[in-house]
């Protein structure tokens, strides 16, 4: 009985080793490389399954102590059911997100669940300067000449930074990291915040009130979270006080712009650009690969909105890929592993989620 | 008649009003944004045609006393001949090169000709750090993804800039921009040139020999002329010293990098990528859309080792557009009105090209 | 004075030759391939500007009897002034368009005018098949995923025409040729026109209402003219007589299909895919590269609706170039020269345009 | 016990119902669709993955009587080891090839092979027309182009395929099919095969020596197997006794197109496109998405001359799509059907693989 054999296989070796036999979903390539060294090294037993978790592979975590996720692997109640029949008794979340995980239902079925709160601001204030150069510099657009065989120059004429006034909208972290890389193009930065900090007023920058920020600078960078103070804090009101051509770059929330507005004002001129990594609707959206599903699922989640945004000359949209950079994957890597620790010596963890 | 009749209103205007008469070749729009305003303060008597500058077009100079010109303009011998009979006695190259003018012919027949030689170091530094960002973060591709409806992010992973030591090769006005964005950014900077810039070695950078540059740093932006020392400075026996997948970028000219070796060691991992505003045999291929022209005229100039560089997915190529920002056509357009006034006043000026 | 050595060398040629002077504008190679061999043989000073004609290039033709002209070309009643002083008597237009062309004003300035009626109905009926089995078969897509080393198939099913229904809406010259085709590929054929043709019949296509048509087929293709009869043949009302998932093929005029009750029934998938090489307001758009341009230049004629229609997959366009062969081209070439030997021998044409 | 438990389920399942457990892998979206309701019809207990068949997943086969297949699932050796103590005792290959089946492993382990001979030769046959006319016509340029919001003409120009003389190599069903639909077009069509086919010879089709097909066709379109008598049957010397201009097509086999040669024609000019739904060596890189992998991995498989044959702008490559429509893969659906049956009724199936 492969099964029998397994499940068996599976509770001597934990017994045996004092160490924990943990599987990983959705681990692609990319995964496997930064996430199967440091895991492996604490914890010999693991395992990496290409697919996905969802109803069907669950039982693949069967005779495994804990299953490793990533923000779109299902873990509903019954998934959540079939895993803990399989033996798993911890969620470690390899991402800060956890919208697919029923946490109730898996501390019913006395699985615990832990997550990675943070990676690198840095990765997400360097993207935000990466979005504004590509945009400015249509290298996006010259990508796609070059290979095409025009090497024509009009319609590619960008600015220098350097003579700008850049807006940074929240200086914590992430927002602190933009002001420095700013400040290092020669551009002067204004910033907006509900506090000031002074390593952001040691690097020259100037705070002042959003109302000003918005009216006096050429590029807004958008760091601050969501909230009900912060949604469409970018609309057609505050976008009318900016300077005409002004450009917008937001590496963090979707919620933060007003889709709509932001389309008209492209179609105006009032806006001059936009960048951005999120969209205000993105949750049916993102992280999967549209092209090679039915036409009909496709259109089930069609977004006219989004469609139409992506066919503005000066928009320019990543897929949520800001944190995506080796160093931040390295410490999720590392505070995974280190949630693993603590489920395995019995600790608690900061980094544990309850049911509400 | 025509053509009398111009001649005659021309050099009638000319004497009248003391101002000259100027006609613009290739003028599309993006030219005539940036230099009309400018050009028609000074000189009224300013006419703009987008044909470039031929045989044919050659007469729509005529009656004009000056022709300002772009790069691939044609000013040859029977060019300038048929401009000079229509009475131009002046070129305003709007550019720094000048391989379409025959200034000995000029000479001979009379017409002065004046260039810009340089227009703004700072768009050319970010450029540089725009292309390394956008090649990092796998802009490029994100951007055709997003628009195909693929919103996956294997293969997308980048890195922080903040980590990497960056190498710069020439620290003239270009290479010490470049220095201090990529300080903003937080990276180690290692310098190589001839001579050191205190204000180089005051941001914070350290100069070493182009042996250690080119064997510590993770990034390596060039920024010296191409001169015989220079040539192919990046060729297979130095990338062999590099550190394994280490990036390089070039926008400064073709020909400091050897494109078989960079290929060589594209394939092979040891270089992990390259962003080049430059090529070097773009001579005969930049600069114009291929893709509108028949097929047998592309192919007289079709460059195998261009078309396999384009290829590669960590390759970002743009099409020598370093250059390529409003500042810097601001700056164009002053110098060329003063080479102009210069003319008209009959003075000197240190922008005249002289036959060799 | 060369305009007026010009004018002399003109007047006394023609005399002499007794061959007219002729100048082509927006002569871009693939126009002089086409129209340089037939034109010369017949009129060897025959001239060709790449510049497209307006107030500015409108001299180069001072000294020709003729000009040559394509649709995008701008006869107005300023330019045909100045084509008049200059000496131009005729205008062959090697085209059907004549939109940009003052009529009016070239008779009261004495100047005739002719065009190209007809080209090719093969042509246009060739480019319906091709654009249905594009979009059919995901050529387009699948030519991108290639070239970005995508090779799998999820998103790439097509079907086979063989097995469908193909309704032919217009059985003229194209609307005939195209039902040859499909009967090629062993489709049954039902066609709707207000006239039957024998030879339609002939092939196997069974003639029926346009209801029935609508209802019965998987795929429309529309071979009428735009009359009020035909305006907005395909809009809501009949999209929802058809069968789910049909196709239509437009290569005809832009304002037989409703574009806002297309998309809709795209999105709802009772329309399964629509390909057009027209568009209903596409006069504003094509024929002109927009990439090029100032986006504010853009965004003066940017049209939401087509944007929109842009980002559907399963929505092929190309830029009216169903008429666009070799063959094509040289029935305009030869039409034209015909034209410019009446007018010499002081004949009339039918082809000839007269103002009402 | 889970496994044990899922085994015996699976045992007493079979035995009451009398009907065999299936699971399918590679069970994309796309497979669902045309696979699960002819298999569920008949197999109720019928369980999709859409995990890829390897040594990970092959537990996933547990308690399974047979497995389905596609063309890249891993069946070595282990991998079949493990199939067989799950319980599979029969693999069903949804499709023609199975080189990544070890069948002489499978023998051993008492497990039978079958798979799906043919599917639909009209399938290929279209899509050998459509490629043609999608080259022709540049279609693929003109999509690119207008979503741009590049609506120029110059380079897009095609040719009448009506005008055009065909030349089919190999008569087989699916050469017959693609002489059919050519004919339609108008074109005139030679053909070659070592037999004639008198259904060919009533369409029309003329049979003439391969010397002469190549001599004087304008199309060569391959619809010949690869044999040692027809490996590289298109090589330089084939090639130099073509007309100029000349254009292939192969939806066949990649092997009987030399590559080289075909891109040194293509340079020349003497090849005048080439349109290729294989390549011939196309074994490591085709039905993957390598954007989605490691660099590293993508260079493992890195084929220059592959990428060169993709930058040429008349070449045309689909990703061995030619089969994929819903009618072939009805086909497949109901062949494997069957083959189960077969195996259900413990009879034998003229498609099955017998180990040599």
């Amino acid at each position: 009985m492969r099964g029998a054999a397994l499940c068996v296989t599976a509770s001597s070796t934990a017994a045996q080793e004092g160490s924990l036999r943990i599987c990983s979903f959705s681990a692609q390539n990319y995964v496997r490389e930064f996430l199967e060294g440091p895991l492996r090294a604490s914890f010999p037993n693991s395992a990496f399954f290409e697919a996905a978790l969802d109803l069907d592979t669950a039982q693949l975590a069967g005779g495994y102590d804990a299953a490793c996720l990533f923000v779109n692997d299902l873990a509903s109640e019954p998934v959540i059911k079939r895993l803990a029949e399989g033996g798993v008794r911890f969620l470690a979340m390899r991402c800060a997100g956890f919208d697919k995980v029923d946490v109730a239902a898996a501390a019913e079925a006395g699985i615990r669940v832990a997550r990675v709160p943070t990676y690198s601001p840095h990765s997400v204030a360097e993207h935000a300067v990466a979005m504004l150069l590509c945009l400015n510099r249509n290298l996006h657009h010259a990508y796609l000449r070059v290979r095409e065989g025009d090497y024509s120059l009009s319609g590619l004429v960008g600015f220098e930074l350097r003579t700008k006034v850049v807006g940074i909208v929240g200086t914590g972290a992430i927002g602190l990291a933009a002001c420095q890389i700013f400040r290092g193009f020669g551009s002067r930065v204004l910033a907006y915040d509900i506090r000031e900090d002074p390593a952001a007023v040691a690097l020259g920058v100037e705070y002042v009130s959003k109302e000003r920020l918005l009216r006096e600078v050429d590029i807004v960078s958008l760091h601050c979270p969501l909230l009900p103070s912060t949604y469409h804090i970018i609309d057609a009101e505050s976008i009318a006080t900016m300077k005409p051509g002004a450009i917008i770059v937001n590496v963090s929330r979707g919620g933060l712009v007003d889709t709509d507005a932001a389309c008209n004002a492209l179609e105006s001129g009032q806006l001059g650009g936009l960048a951005c990594d999120v969209y205000e609707h993105e949750g049916s959206l993102f992280f999967k690969d549209w092209r090679t599903c039915q036409l009909k699922e496709g259109f089930k989640v069609w977004d006219r909105k989004f469609q139409l945004l992506k066919t503005f000359p000066n928009v320019l949209i990543s897929p949520h890929s800001a944190f995506l950079t080796s160093e931040a994957l390295a410490n999720i890597a590392a505070t995974t592993v280190e949630n693993l620790k603590a489920f395995e010596a019995g600790l608690p963890t900061l980094n544990e989620l309850k049911a509400m």
